[in-house]
């Protein structure tokens, strides 16, 4: 199985529903794909979940795919401070665990041994109650990769943001030529670059109208254009920008069309109204994969036997589609 | 038939869709309300539309509603320069004649003569062209009502724009506590209060997460915030700020939720992906109503024979349902 994808998981806040809906994802009828799946998080919250549901998921778990063949499920123990695991709130000691998963399975990433991450969710304020300086996944990666691009990933809506957990006032004034050319040549290489067969982007204007010729703001003429032009004579094959109201729009169930958002919220209020409930998140521009379902903790349905682990399921395909020769288009 | 609300409408472009939409929407089986509608064009390119459709609009026209009443059409004719309603593309002449259609039906409301003001498509291009200082219809308005409110309306999204036509620059720049507070109190009023059966106003944060507590940016806790709480002091049914990727998706389906957002594309990107091609604007915080179906002159399909009627139909019913008794919700 050596050149099966080798996709990392990490089992999330140990209190939240990320045991459950990895349990479901691989215990479940969900063809996920042919590869060498690790798990990072701590046996005795996997078994508690085990028990809760009635499944098991046993080390060598056979998983088939496509090519009818066996996939491996082995299990990488992480150590877990005693108090955590508290079902239905933010606890600082659930934040150190769903810290650790995750920290162990980048360093082995980063090592070359995964070609992809797959995490379940993690509370924010519970890795701000561990005293932890990273408000989540992506912020952690970006230390090492300043350059990672968060990108969301359903069928009907591909969604690329040049910036995101930044307010609105300072997210303007990262709309510059060269960091804009650069964003646009780096997520065309993170996808396999744009040749036959591969994605044509479509970039977003920034202000009504994407400016309208200027008279509803110049960002588009000094800055979205050029960067477009030069992306493009760089061999990507990109267009726009378009006006913001129209581009998603549009874009919807065009499989081979990835909408780049200028601003968080550009990108996700189309995002979260088409592919509510079945996103992936995606950190591109990174040397391994790393892929999330679109959605939190859900401490509140934690432990109760309801969780969907539908964005999960598509998590763990798009990660191991971005990893071996599969198509992902 | 005194207290039937009167409403006027414009006949648009006449190289556009706008005579063949405003047929269809009286010939067909759409059910159009009970009132007295005034149609304000030139005789000659509605008599064009007839021939070319068969179909035949005569003056006291039958409209039945639901209340089995028959309702008169009536015919305001405007003189339009012999140049105009060459069909395909703007022109000044047409943007003339458009223009006077509507100064005509504007006039008529502003004496108190008509409750509400319904409008088929102009060409912004063809306004240019014609040497007019107004960008369009909204801009029109402004000049005698300042505070005038741009709202779209589906059955299933409601939204009001706190900025419209200005760069995302200028539009961060009116978020503002005192002019939020009195475009949320105004728009109440506009809508009729919101007692018992009256809308619900949500609004959306302007920042990722809605500033997640000044982490992302400031404006919700300076002036989002306080907004919000004095003009439910002063009796006005509204609560947030809530994350922009959430408050929209939540508010889909939801008859009585209008969701406010504070600029532009905040709250059109999420309206045209759920309501295209239904949608209708309206212009509220005017002593009259004014409506108009959300697209535009539609010159490539214009005199085909291939216009849908639909929005025009829902601007129809929407600007009766305001104007009347009726409820709206």
């Amino acid at each position: 199985m050596k050149d099966l994808p080798r996709i990392g998981i990490t089992l999330g806040d140990p209190g939240g529903i990320g045991p459950e809906i990895i349990l479901r994802s691989f215990a479940g009828k969900s063809g996920l794909p042919v590869a060498r799946y690790i798990l990072f998080g701590t046996r005795r919250f996997l078994e508690r979940e085990e028990r809760a549901l009635g499944m098991k998921l046993a080390a060598g778990t056979r998983v088939s795919g496509k090519r009818k063949t066996s996939a491996a499920l082995e299990f990488r123990e992480v150590p877990a401070p005693a108090g955590a695991g508290r079902r239905g709130s933010d606890d600082a000691d659930s934040g150190r665990a769903s810290f650790r998963y995750f920290e162990a399975a980048v360093a082995e990433a980063r090592r070359g041994d995964l070609d992809g991450v797959v995490t379940a969710p993690i509370s924010k304020a519970a890795w701000s109650m561990a005293g932890l300086r990273w408000k989540g996944h992506t912020e952690f990666l970006a230390r090492f990769y300043p350059g990672a691009i968060m990108a969301f990933w359903s069928e009907s809506l591909k969604v690329a943001l040049v910036s995101h957990h930044v307010s609105l006032r300072v997210a303007l004034k990262k709309i510059k030529r060269v960091a804009l050319r650069d964003f646009f040549v780096a997520l065309d290489r993170s996808l396999g670059g744009t040749g036959a067969g591969g994605f044509e982007f479509v970039v977003s204007g920034l202000n009504p109208h994407a400016g309208e010729q200027g008279l509803l703001g110049r960002e588009e003429i000094d800055e979205v254009e050029p960067a477009i032009d030069e992306a493009r004579r760089l061999g990507v094959r990109i267009s726009g920008p378009f006006p913001p109201d129209v581009v998603f729009r549009n874009a919807v169930g065009r499989k081979d069309v990835f909408v780049i958002a200028l601003y968080h919220d550009q990108g996700l209020i189309p995002f979260k109204l088409v592919a509510f409930e079945t996103g992936v998140n995606v950190s591109l521009g990174l040397p391994f994969v790393r892929t999330s379902p679109d959605h939190g903790t859900a401490f509140d349905i934690a432990g109760k036997n309801r969780a969907n682990p539908r964005s999960m399921v598509e998590a763990i395909r798009l990660a191991a589609a971005l990893t071996s020769q599969c198509p992902v288009l």
